[in-house]
């Protein structure tokens, strides 16, 4: 059967002594970190979880948000992640949906813990699991484990549900992602496949754990007995810094990431040279952002993971070798790669037949990678499901040797003047602008073609540059009635929880009161 | 969820005219491989073949039995495919056991494919999936898919079983080996990530297909979307020819192969330079005989799988890396590597208690690729899978870093004088001495040690040695209880199906009419 905590049980097997996760100071060779989630497996078990049973965590990134992972699976629970941007009401809403009996709460969090106590009727503990003295009331991480004997795994593995990971929060109520052992262990197994990973891998957690992208390779480098590096959460300086003091192979961002470290002044100051591979995803790549990162790092390997939560997360990889700068490859880069092996990726009309290739379709997916359905949502589990096949609500097309252009999210399409424009063909070409730090590219309201082309940029330190300078380089690179009629500049972009530049929070000022959905 | 079929799909679509499969002259696309498959699954339909229904086939290897494999899960049945070395009771006594409605049947199996219609009562037709003309009776393979159009996917996975292979048929009744779609993949995605192979690679199926170690490979290599080239059966010209004219670059073969490719005289006049990595497992592999073939062909690398079919069949890999020459690492090549990325692998006492490193114990394994169980034998496999684990049976040990050693079958163990002796140990002993080509070690009464260790050897063309200058090498190397009494020279040695020597078969004449179990 296929469990999660046999990445455990194998890793302690071969190498006991081995350094499995550093945080802070602290450091965890694989033998201790078994030994503290069996220990806290045991403390879940006191507190009255057992098999099925949901444990919540609202916490910045730690070694213990990896040991909470694998309690949760040990004692035969589900791991319920939550987001540290959710506001109060969006955390109740959470705990209530997923009837978490338990939550392990980290610093700066403990205030929204204790009012869940009001607002979350079915929550009956609260860990806490920072770094300071314990608030009264609430269970203190390291006293409880050190008290406690280790318990056997519970064993519970296939298709039973191991995470839910939250997501879709900005389209109404979040829908909890029930994601199987078979699951995610079937995504690990792509992402080692198609980069070649192994567990000679130091790797980096840059981004926040309640979200699939990062959560996922908590997973991957447990199977694969690697060494786990954990940064409380994201900064240029802390991820530069973190590569170069513990030697880090490898790192997964998305792509606002890699644009900020791109953009950081003193990134020739660290010593990057351990770095093998950029893994990244979330997000759209804009095309001139990774090329001149390449070119910054040319002894870095690139994975592209295109996917999403519903898909563990990742469906296609676009490999190491894809990214090439050569002029007869160069194209690739704006592709999220091919369908990871074990999974059928398909392109399909409103009616789910395949359309030709080249031809924009909706993505749809199949494979051991898929999604149980969301938590208590069976209609909605049926829809995204139906022919088996996870609808993924991207509009997108395959090339003739299979590689995937994302082009938009469906909803995202802009119409106008009767044409389909993809916001990610048109935020490439803004991009390549010399000035332009970042792009994003929306449908705005239009009396006569429905809806206008506009573009929304930062600039790059420094640096600006006039709309009809910008249009005017767009129309060099795509046909007019793609190019921005508008452009609007910011100081900054709103970011989601996932670092990923707010569409929905860019169109809001221009729709407000009008027929089209805004998320 | 996890479907063998979705590799078909996905090589389809990422690249259609890629060439899929390479036999005798022949030579399909993708798209004509899954074109073909999907016609094999209607013919099989027509047939009565339905969900869970067994096809059997027994055949030489050729592109049919991959279509084979691929039609029995498309339709949504198991495939079950036949030993070509049983005999007509033992070939009988499978179709019975699985209940085969339809046979396919290759060249050289025509008659006892016949007789199995009052044999095996229940098989209803039989395919012809020869070269000649077909027999009366039979259904013509190839008019019969031409005539057939496709159906569609039955989309059977996850735990359903997808292939029947039968082993142990030296133990007694064989038994048919259940492995599911999970199984099956998750074993690929072991090779895959131990490997490091990808799709670019151009797979020979040296080995019979009816065989878990070579079947597998069918699975792992369309996974990919990788080329296949297959021969009917292994010979040694045949397989350097295969490799010389389609530029192979993955290769996997049991142990006695390799010594015979080893001891060809005209392996220099091939070109090999397209081989990339050899794969071997089986049976142990003699080090000598390793650690020549590494020197003669420096620009290959070397995997070894250990595991058995209930294992679908690879519990571990020693990885390309740890092929080493150097005198710190020569010492892994003795090893049978690590566990796989997914699966615990653990040494145990009789009480299924870990026993400590360095140990001899019984090697047990659990995970992904564990079987299902064994066909209508509830109570064999509750013995074999008890604890969640399988008990191999195999008797080994682990070193300090998680490499697995296997001295030896637990059955086929010497005691002499109250000593364990593990005959790989000795065969190694025996064939570091220059003269000797391949040696079998057993244990043969003695009226006072109980037993006495007894090497049978062949010795390398046109050399041969004193039983006293044998014994004399070892006792050099090994500690005397250890060493050969009595050393017996034979011309050649007698193999399995599988090409295994057959210990069975030298001990016999020792042990008839006496108390050890001879098998």
């Amino acid at each position: 059967m296929m469990q999660l905590t046999l990445a455990l049980h194998r890793a302690r097997r071969i190498h006991p002594a081995k350094t499995a996760v550093v945080f802070a100071g602290r450091r965890w060779t694989y033998s201790q970190f078994a030994d503290r989630v069996a220990r806290l497996a045991g403390v879940l078990a006191d507190l009255g979880i057992g098999p099925g049973d949901r444990v919540a965590m609202l916490s910045h990134s730690s070694d213990r948000y990896l040991e909470f992972f694998f309690a949760a699976f040990w004692v035969g629970g589900i791991a319920v992640p939550v987001s540290t941007r959710y506001a109060q009401p969006e955390t109740a809403f959470l705990l209530q949906d997923c009837g978490a009996k338990v939550l392990l709460a980290g610093d700066e969090f403990v205030d929204m813990a204790e009012a869940m106590r009001v607002e979350a009727p079915g929550l009956r503990h609260i860990v806490y699991a920072g770094e300071g003295d314990t608030p009264a009331g609430m269970i203190d991480y390291e006293a409880a484990i050190a008290a406690r004997a280790p318990i056997p795994d519970a064993r519970r593995g296939g298709d039973d549900v191991a995470v839910l990971f939250y997501t879709g929060g900005t389209t109404g109520r979040s829908k909890g992602v029930m994601l199987t052992h078979i699951n995610c262990m079937s995504n690990s197994f792509g992402g080692m496949v198609h980069t070649k990973l192994g567990g000679e891998l130091i790797g980096l957690h840059a981004g926040p754990l309640y979200h699939a992208a990062a959560g996922s390779r908590v997973f991957t480098n447990t199977m694969l007995g690697a060494t786990h590096v954990v940064i409380p959460r994201f900064t240029v300086k802390g991820v530069l810094e973190a590569i170069q003091q513990h030697r880090i192979s490898f790192v997964s961002m998305v792509p606002t990431m890699m644009t900020m470290i791109l953009n950081e002044p003193d990134l020739d100051t660290y010593d990057l040279s351990s770095l093998r591979l950029i893994g990244y995803g979330g997000a759209p790549m804009p095309v001139a952002t990774l090329e001149a990162l390449m070119r910054r790092l040319p002894q870095v390997g690139f994975a592209q993971a295109y996917g999403m939560t519903e898909l563990s997360p990742a469906c296609t990889y676009l490999e190491p070798a894809d990214h090439s700068l050569d002029p007869d490859k160069v194209h690739r880069l704006a592709s999220g790669g091919r369908a990871i092996v074990g999974c059928d990726l398909r392109v399909v009309d409103t009616d789910d037949n395949d359309v030709p290739v080249g031809q924009i379709g909706e993505i749809i997916v199949a494979g051991a990678t898929v999604m149980k359905g969301y938590w208590n949502q069976p209609d909605m589990t049926a829809e995204a499901l139906r022919g088996g096949y996870m609808h993924t609500g991207d509009a997108g097309y395959l090339d003739a040797d299979g590689y995937v252009y994302v082009s938009d999210r469906i909803k995202d399409m802009i119409v106008t003047g009767g044409e389909n424009v993809y916001s990610i063909e048109v935020e490439n070409a803004v991009l390549t602008h010399p000035a332009i730090r970042e792009c994003a590219v929306i449908g705005v309201p239009h009396p006569l073609w429905g809806e206008a082309v506009h573009a929304v940029v930062t600039f790059k330190a420094g640096q600006s540059a006039g709309a009809d300078d910008i249009i005017a380089h767009c129309r060099q690179r795509i046909a007019g009635f793609k190019c921005p009629q508008t452009i609007e500049v910011r100081d900054a972009m709103p970011l989601s929880q996932a670092n990923k530049i707010l569409k929905t929070a860019l169109r809001q000022p221009h729709w407000a009161g009008r027929a089209k959905a805004v998320n």
